[in-house]
């Protein structure tokens, strides 16, 4: 069934009324007719099953069949801290992640990234991707996108536990790290991964210094838009959300 | 140091001669000089540590330094039986399947494939895409191209334990399979991961029939393209070759 992620006030009581991009998909793009049905889904959880009344030119409105909460958000909330990468990259990171799981995204720059910031319309897509994602992968919370924020500051912000992927490090692997104390009972994560050079070794120290746990990702070298879904696949599936 | 797939017999002894696109790509485009160092692979699982001797025109020559067995090299062997997908698609599982630990790819059609048997320019590019992944990923193997073959015969030649991905599957879950006695000490896998429309349930009891086993990756719908990225990664994570 379709999903659409729609403004909380859209529902009330239960009926739904369907404005923009959601209305013009229902009728002129999906071309549903009354009776059929959709997932309307308000990010807070909850996913409304929904079947068609009425579609007019002006007006597109529905009645709730059931509210359910959404089965298909993992307990543990994973911040991915995505250092900025080259276009397709970035938004390529961006859609897998929302399908893995990750909870919200926070773009960084550091000092080996090669890519400027987003401008205004290309946060609007990395928005876009993010949504579109999260319907079709059946999420029941839109994933969070924060602005793009220098890494050092990253480093202030970021929700502990954290973890930093570094391709230097050779003694801890993400299993060892997962088994520490800190990790074991956390409800959510930080996961920072590096541009496409890398992480140097004095912004890797500074995390240290602020409590952010390095980690290996094993010994192959795997590229910087492949790393973080490794990682999200790894961690979800060591918690039992995935696979 | 940058790394090289080549044909065993430009090694002989202690001395590795490139031709054609490495020699192209050592003089030309990384201007190595003598005395730089390169990694020669000649896929047999060893690598061989090059020093630069001799550029001309007609001749490129080096010293072996030391050879050692490639650390890269996942011990656990998966095949990724992957329905053919729109181009991009394909191509991006082969690269990311590669760089995660992928051994052997096996394309093949299905009832649900759009897209079309590949032609021979196309199948190289395929080949090109799995080698420049090795070399970056420093795999010590290439891994394998197969020819494409319809489902049923892919069902027939895939080694066994074998594990069909299927969204459809409500019970039995990727980690249950893991558990099972003949995946617990197998040395290879085969993975089957369906086209962008998934597989008919004809096709999945087809599979069953021939003693494949169908999992589930968990909650959330995950596209014909990440699916096999995120059973790969979690399949070697839960045997300890990755993360």
């Amino acid at each position: 069934m379709n999903r659409f992620f729609v403004p909380k006030d859209w529902i009330s009581g239960d009926v739904v009324s369907l404005k923009d991009e959601p209305a013009h998909q229902v009728c002129h793009v999906l071309r549903l007719k009354p009776a059929d049905r959709f997932i309307a889904l308000d990010n807070t959880g909850w996913e409304y099953e929904v079947q068609l009344e009425k579609l007019s030119a002006d007006q597109v409105q529905g009645k709730v069949l059931k509210k359910e909460i959404s089965p298909g958000e993992p307990k543990l909330k994973i911040t991915l801290f995505q250092a900025l990468l080259k276009a397709d990259k970035f938004e390529f990171v961006l859609q897998k992640g929302v399908e893995l799981g990750v909870s919200a995204f926070v773009p960084f720059v550091s000092e080996r990234c090669v890519v400027k910031r987003p401008t205004e319309s290309k946060v609007q897509r990395w928005q876009k991707i993010i949504q579109e994602a999260a319907e079709q992968s059946e999420r029941g919370l839109l994933p969070t996108l924060y602005p793009v924020v220098p890494f050092a500051e990253a480093g202030d912000i970021a929700a502990r536990p954290a973890i930093l992927l570094w391709e230097e490090e050779k003694s801890q692997r993400l299993r060892d790290v997962l088994k520490q104390q800190s990790f074991l009972n956390a409800k959510s994560f930080s996961l920072f991964i590096g541009p496409e050079g890398g992480f140097p070794a004095e912004e890797v120290r500074y995390a240290e210094s602020k409590g952010i746990v390095t980690a290996s990702l094993g010994r192959r070298v795997l590229r910087a838009e492949t790393a973080g879904l490794a990682a999200v696949s790894a961690i979800l599936y060591a918690v039992g959300e995935l696979g």
